[in-house]
């Protein structure tokens, strides 16, 4: 897989001899000592990880902060465009971008299954600082826990995160980005192709081979968030489509902010290796999940100007507006085809994906 | 189990109709967000909470701010004084406790395993809400994630925790309360009796009876630690008694700071019952997990003071102080027995005490 280039430097933790993880290295002795010594510190390495104490300090200047958790239980663990560890960072970080904020500081909590391969676990975290490095946070405080051979599946991360709420436009003032705020008028603003990132797992899970290997599109959004920000873009309401993927994300907010969504089929950008492999699996690319990939509602006004600014960012070049909200009647999405019927986008009641992220 | 008596509040998701925890609990669509609206919201409600967006945002005042993990993994999931739910937010609100740090907010992150009985996940939630606010904090983000049967176990926790360090003592100015900042002269107290926790758990886990029931001492100390730098304690360290104990915690730091910690034996309170068992199993209470226990150095001259600021509450009742920093010499723990002979407490380098916490 094309992740293995990356990884040159070898592991820390001598592994002929510790080639497994062992219960021991979640003991609180030697083991999870030289854990965190050999492998955890050096690589995340910086000044407030150094300490080595129960919690990492950081000073804060006064302000909006933004706060948020993920777990992340993937399988497979590595992935066509990227790997639990990546994604640990990206989906954190980009819940934080999701609420205006620019991501400073993550935690990383590790549930390892005991006989977990210790080159498994070195891949993971040395992906972890690459992803945490391009999306430019550090990660200061962590855990790690081993559970019994059965009890656990190989990695489970947990990441939390802090941003800090820059933004101080006039508009804003007192409010959130937040889906309460969306309102009749506002246009639906999608920053490129969706179902990506779970057709790709889903393709090596179901050992589906195409002409081109589906690659996730996991990637950081913060600094595309950002860029509207600086511009003075109002945002109401930002969503990354993740579990659930598009339709699911239009739900939650079309039912917390009690409004009527409309989407566009036509103008929904989808891959037709994606399309294919949703129609061997019986999928809707709408219900499937992204991890590079968000929503923005904005004042009609200003819409074709956040257009204009996404699009001149390689991770929103095939952005579009998909849709508008309607003047508030009950809370409801729904989507025209291609021959102009429209059809109502429910929540998915079932599983379609599992442990997709 | 006692803690049974607490749970009086019906389970508002209905029971007969999802006895057990599905995949779909985790999938992003209608059950999850059931699990959310109908569970989560309203028993950790909170008015950042409600705002129902990827992350939470809050105002903070500049300042220092105190960042942490922990994952919970213990098995049994209910234990006698405690369960996983109160565990996870005593255990994160003492990791802030020991920067010196005021506990603010936390976040709760969920592994569940398909299969899991809705009502044990319910009574680990309320038990989760009774300890924030008896602790004085708030749960204000979270995720859920839902694992096949079998690769889990029962519940996993993670929560991460922000606290807001508010002491200004001039001896502090610039640094941090750390293992680095420890120095010779230095007394060690210790806010009461060792291993309660983990033969708590051993003492189900193998069935052992004794007349009365061994209770975990998990507890949160912020307000006691709290109470020492309000009356100006000069402390240099602290650090809580968890995984590895007493033990483990005095050789981190002596290793960090590179000093030589003598201990006195018979100054170290054990309960009668916890050395009984400890006896029965093998296992040196030195090294068993407490979850209400830390250890604080502090300049000698205020030694004393401490203790009767650590012995007028009820959390540090049987507080002593067990030790003190000798001159630096090279990083070690020593401890001198009833009859004066000395010998070297040396970190576990194998498994004691699998999934204590």
């Amino acid at each position: 897989m094309k992740e293995n280039k990356d990884f040159s430097v070898s592991c820390p933790i001598p592994i002929e001899r510790y080639p497994q993880i062992l219960m021991a290295h979640g003991g609180g002795g030697k083991l999870m000592h030289q854990l965190i010594e050999g492998m955890f510190v050096p690589t995340f390495g910086n000044a407030m990880l150094n300490v080595r104490h129960d919690a990492a300090t950081m000073n804060l200047q006064g302000g909006r902060f933004a706060f948020t958790t993920d777990s992340y239980v993937v399988q497979p663990l590595f992935f066509p465009g990227g790997d639990i560890g990546s994604l640990a960072v990206n989906g954190t970080v980009n819940d934080l971008a999701m609420a205006g904020s620019r991501p400073l500081y993550l935690s990383a909590g590790f549930i390892l299954e005991e006989g977990l391969l210790m080159e498994t676990l070195w891949r993971v975290v040395q992906s972890m600082q690459q992803a945490a490095q391009k999306a430019k946070v550090q990660i200061i405080t962590g855990d790690t826990k081993v559970v019994e051979r059965g009890k656990g599946d190989g990695i489970f991360i947990n990441t939390a995160g802090i941003g800090r709420v820059e933004h101080t436009q006039p508009c804003l003032a007192g409010a959130e980005i937040a889906p309460q705020r969306v309102q009749p008028g506002d246009v639906l603003l999608l920053n490129g192709d969706i179902g990506r990132h779970g057709m790709a797992i889903m393709a090596v899970r179901e050992g589906l081979a195409f002409e081109n290997t589906i690659e996730s599109d996991s990637a950081p959004l913060a600094s595309l968030v950002l860029e509207l920000l600086a511009e003075g873009i109002t945002i109401h309401c930002m969503r990354d489509l993740t579990r659930g993927g598009l339709a699911s994300a239009l739900n939650e907010i079309a039912e917390a902010a009690g409004i009527t969504i409309t989407m566009d089929e036509s103008r929904i950008p989808v891959r037709e290796d994606v399309q294919g492999a949703c129609e061997i699996l019986g999928l809707d690319p709408l219900y499937v999940a992204n991890e590079g990939r968000f929503i923005a509602f904005v004042p009609e006004a200003e819409g074709e100007r956040a257009l204009a600014i996404l699009r001149s960012d390689p991770l929103g070049a095939e952005a579009c507006i998909i849709g508008r909200v309607e003047a508030k009647q009950s809370a409801l999405v729904t989507m025209r085809n291609r021959i102009g019927t429209r059809r109502i986008i429910d929540m998915l009641s079932g599983e379609q994906l599992p442990r997709i992220c």
